[in-house]
């Protein structure tokens, strides 16, 4: 039995995990992301830890996997300048890595290891071509095509996020108007419900009362109890997700769509009208043909992500 | 030196040709496309006439490949039923090739035998991941990742013509609102141009003075003789193009983009609008990433479409 290290550096927590080639996590920890240097030495400390532990030395460990927001260069194994994480800049996290304990690492962003993921131990195991959605707060998306993730001319493929869908909608955080992350994210559905609840709103009592704390969760919450306001704003992120994925199954055609992320937890909520939207706006014959799914991993994603990722990189002879 | 035979069945015409694996056609033949039977044997008759001239027997010949208006499956060679051949329904094409002539035969839709084309001998020929863009009277598309056609679960990766880029915008032929083709097509460049042309319009006088007769060639002709009414209606065309060309750069990054079809002869007209348009609403690091160009090939892309068809089919040893 060998091991994989898992690193999962978010804006918010950073996790540490360790587990089989098979997808079992043996081991994780899971801290505050600090600056550069304190979170990489609490990194360093888990990851001595479970050398220990599992691996009696070095030799049943294979390496180490990094998932991270992006910005990056993957392939040089540099985290650029992630916009949720200002102090780290240009952080050569590959080369880190190595010098410190001689294994081979593997790098990419969070979206491309959660797609990766569910391809390898999710939803997709069953297909080799799949558009993996994450709808959180912001958007992000990850495209695996025969087995692997395609990176992209400059490692941005999958940044559905900021696609155009109405082209004189809402204001982005980008600056743009209509993208996607602007129409369907958590951030756009509490957006949306705080435009529009009045005082007698459910949404607006599990806010305790103050339109500011409204977020996509008390949303979900009033549509999961019947509210008719709650249950439109979902309906209308959906629809908007929806011409996205019609578009995605328009141009790749992939065997399935994941929608992962906070904002998919609401379930059925937001899957009934999104599949209705794909099924009027897509092609009979590739609507048919692409599964469109929830995903499985939910927060495991981050872990299972960095470990699959080390996993195909080490087959693809990259590491 | 060996030769590949190129087949181009479209819906108004048919040519048949003998090219090298250089991409150098030696001889072509052109006639309209009729009912199924007639127009095979003029094909097979136009294929035996360039055996005996060029390949002395059939040693010299590697091969046949077919580009033909979809929907098809390219893997069992069956074309099913394209909407502008409506006599041609569940042809067996490639068996049918087969047992005349005994060579290996391999078939495609005509985008992407265009888009294979354009990696092959055309604008990308230096790149390895290109989406092809065919702007005609509808829109088009394929999609060439790491030097291949990604066909998709159904074959219909590319379809990009019926992507939703304004969601309660014009209704397209296909029944839906917003796609790519009710704005951005030939067929929407002129019945934007009908709709909007006054007694004086230049557009109007080129047409004969008949609203019925303009066409999309017109208005790109009064464009470039400096008509404002023609250039705003081309310039809205390629907003919407450029809406398109962006969701492709956030979803699959590619390295380059080449825009093809009648509709992009108008040159400059259209793509500075269009670039503009990109420029504007994708991300800097993709953009920069990809070359958005003119198609090379124009009226060659069915026939080297075709001949690149089946010289990366025998590569990949599929026929």
């Amino acid at each position: 039995m060998s091991y994989i290290i898992g690193i999962d550096i978010g804006g918010t927590k950073t996790s540490v995990s360790i587990g089989t080639a098979r997808g079992k996590i043996l081991s994780r920890r899971v801290f505050p992301t600090e600056k550069v240097e304190p979170t990489l030495a609490e990194v360093k400390g888990c990851i001595r830890s479970y050398l220990k532990k599992y691996a009696k030395g070095l030799k049943k460990v294979k390496g180490i996997g990094i998932s991270c927001a992006g910005p990056m260069d993957p392939e040089r194994g540099i985290l650029i300048n992630p916009p949720n994480m200002p102090t780290w800049r240009n952080v050569p996290l590959k080369r880190i890595f190595v010098r410190s304990f001689r294994f081979p690492v593997a790098m990419d962003n969070d979206a491309n290891c959660a797609a990766l993921a569910e391809k390898t131990f999710g939803a997709g195991r069953d297909v080799q071509d799949l558009f993996y959605y994450t709808v959180s707060t912001g958007i992000g998306g990850g495209l695996v095509i025969e087995g692997k993730v395609h990176r992209g001319a400059s490692f941005d493929a999958g940044e559905i996020g900021h696609s155009v869908i109405l082209p004189e909608g809402p204001r982005c955080n980008c600056g743009k108007r209509g993208c996607l992350e602007a129409l369907a994210s958590g951030t756009a559905i509490a957006r949306v419900a705080r435009e529009k609840v009045k005082e007698s709103s459910l949404i607006l009592k599990l806010a305790g009362g103050k339109k500011k704390d409204i977020n996509a969760v008390f949303v979900a919450q009033a549509a999961a109890k019947g509210d008719k306001l709650a249950r439109a704003i979902y309906a209308q992120a959906a629809f908007y997700l929806g011409l996205s994925v019609t578009n995605v199954i328009q141009i790749v055609n992939p065997e399935m769509i994941v929608i992962g992320g906070g904002v998919s937890f609401a379930g059925p909520i937001l899957f009934q009208p999104l599949i209705k939207t794909v099924r009027a706006h897509a092609w009979p014959r590739p609507y048919h043909s692409c599964k469109i799914a929830p995903a499985k991993l939910k927060e495991k994603a981050g872990d299972l992500g960095a470990i699959s990722l080390f996993l195909k990189e080490l087959d693809l002879g990259r590491v």
